[in-house]
């Protein structure tokens, strides 16, 4: 049996008794009967996919990298040498998720699934195979995590090619390369909750990404290319159109059927959107909640879904992103996202500060008094309050 | 010249130039100019209110209690015990707010405005003036702050009176009390910013004070008192109706100018209402910002913008509770809320949640490389991305 037919068949529906244990829990606790709002239903949701009360101690935030043939088309207001530039950045600990990743506690696994230009950081670092665990090139702009240890992100070379192919003009990788990411990014996954992770955040870096999300989005959800299809990292309102035409040809020449993760995956994907299944896959199938970050990683999360559906569970939409197809991924997911801040940036950011509201849920949920042990009286004649 | 009209008179409007300087460095950092959404707007008006850099590394949540006469009418779901219960929670540190300001590393500061009955905790506590720091009565419940330091909560003993008088049958208290609880909160904040205090959120505690927080904002915003009315900790149909009629009834026994804060204060609010607003007041003029928790804690907002119009530039509204009079107060207040997860607790819980957006901010703001150091190309063209 396959690794892939091996985690999906691991992935298993949760125990409806530990969503009712979980909620009498939070209702015998100081205030009224669901005042936390959205945070209750988290610790809820937290508990449940556990099956324990929940723990947010050791949160690893998984940033996948891969370059997008379709930049040859010209969707993109960046050239392709800033995937490289930034996974650079990433390793020096400059970039956007660093930052939020050591406020948010949480250990950064950064890895390289194909990206067209090497970075020149991996030239002078020593990486072993899935278990390096390389120094980073720039010490110095490592700050101290939560508990005040150093937290160096740890580096994986994966690559499975200098980037995929044009999907306009054909599939973007072949089936195997899309089997062999998943794995990829569920060893990565297995290894870090061998190392006791108990959340995951998914995010990445791909210069041309949004147009393989729009189109995964657009395949799997039937939705028309013009509905799914935003601006990225910026681009104008000629290029958005041609961009929508780029999804809309992609579509038309590979037309993937829309049941098949894989076909969809490799027809109109990348490597760090398949590298990013295997992690939500791992997640489920090791009951770890996987915090989903924005467009790119929710496109993700919708061809994991369609490989198995109960790894559903697993999922926390962390925020809305402002891209438009964003909003139609979580809806066919039926996933409410908990912030909405106007985020497009990628990189796991918005899972990072996710991962404070998940914090928050599960201390919540274990560290408040109880009416009875605090004394405190309840509603006015046992009335519901 | 009172306390008060120097307080009033220290808050100026920030600097315009502040807010540019904050924009064009946030430009240069390596993401896509806006691409972090909120966040950015976040630091900037950080960088604004402070003239400097942002900075959320000794934040304070301030929770004020007090008790209020007009739940005589029947206006709340829960006995007015709960309210010296409460309170005696967050000295043991076993209420939400304890739990959320260790999460964010805040220090808390509980000061008993009014409340019928003293806490018992008090009893036994050697509690000095506003200076006195005791010890909490349970310290095994204190847990560890962000930086491993236990926090116990700070516990300050104001007390106007027994509770405010009941508003549907006249004045809630002096203008003699108001004054002198706007003053009392202010010296805590004074106090917190000579300790460092570089963050103020504000919450409270007070059986009946979402009564007093309709009133409030009917008064103030002119809105109709069925407009701003909810179900505060959860009343029913039948109860809700009658909350109405008596915030009808305050307002008509009372009719406060609307453009007189301390008349509106006095004739309808509460102490830990207008210990609040003291907060608020000297946050502005120490150029602090000051996190506003839900419905109750942006009421003492909306009197301090009346009584000093530019305190409205240190003021960040957390989130949108589930209070209906929230979304009102805020918009008379101009606020655009951060975070929308139905809470509805107080407390200075939203508030607490908030401080790790403001860090965030703060921190992508001072920790974040640059296009130029990380050597990150731009868009292509030089376009605008």
């Amino acid at each position: 049996m396959s690794v892939l037919q091996r985690l999906r068949d691991a992935i298993a529906t949760p125990d409806p008794g530990a969503a009712i244990a979980a909620r009498r829990h939070l209702d015998s606790l100081t205030k009224p009967p669901g005042s936390l709002g959205r945070l209750e239903d988290l610790a809820a949701r937290l508990a449940t996919i556990r099956g324990a009360a929940p723990r947010v101690d050791a949160p690893v935030v998984f940033v996948f990298a891969g370059d997008h043939g379709v930049v040859a088309e010209g969707v993109s207001a960046y050239p392709q040498t800033v995937t490289s530039q930034m996974l650079e950045n990433f390793l020096a600990g400059g970039a956007a998720i660093n930052v939020l990743a050591r406020q948010a506690g949480a250990r950064v696994v950064v890895a390289d699934f194909g990206v067209a230009i090497p970075p020149r950081a991996t030239v002078r670092m020593d990486v072993g195979g899935l278990g390096g665990r390389p120094e980073p090139p720039n010490s110095r702009q490592i700050h101290e995590g939560l508990g005040g240890r150093p937290e160096p992100p740890n580096f994986k070379q994966i690559r499975l090619a200098p980037g995929t192919f044009n999907m306009a003009l054909g599939p973007a990788m072949s089936s195997a390369q899309a089997i062999a990411a998943i794995e990829a990014g569920a060893a990565l996954a297995d290894e870090a909750v061998a190392g006791g992770a108990d959340l995951f955040a998914i995010g990445e870096m791909g210069i041309g990404n949004t147009t393989a999300a729009a189109a995964i989005t657009a395949a799997i959800t039937g939705v028309a290319p013009e509905r799914v299809t935003g601006r990225g990292t910026g681009v104008d309102d000629a290029t958005w159109g041609h961009k929508v035409d780029v999804v809309r040809r992609a579509l038309a020449i590979n037309h993937p059927d829309p049941r098949n993760g894989l076909a969809v995956l490799a027809a109109v994907g990348g490597f760090e959107i398949a590298g990013l299944v295997g992690v939500v896959l791992a997640g489920a199938a090791h009951r770890v909640p996987v915090a989903v970050d924005g467009f790119i990683a929710t496109s993700a999360a919708l061809i994991a879904v369609t490989l198995a559906p109960e790894s559903r569970h697993a999922l926390f939409a962390a925020h809305r992103s402002a891209e438009p197809g964003h909003t139609v991924a979580l809806e066919h997911l039926a996933l409410e996202p908990y912030l909405d801040l106007g985020l497009r940036l990628g990189e796991g950011t918005g899972a990072a500060l996710f991962i404070h509201l998940a914090r928050a849920a599960a201390r919540i949920y274990g560290e408040m008094a109880t009416f009875k042990s605090a004394g405190v009286d309840g509603p006015i004649d046992g009335g519901v309050a």
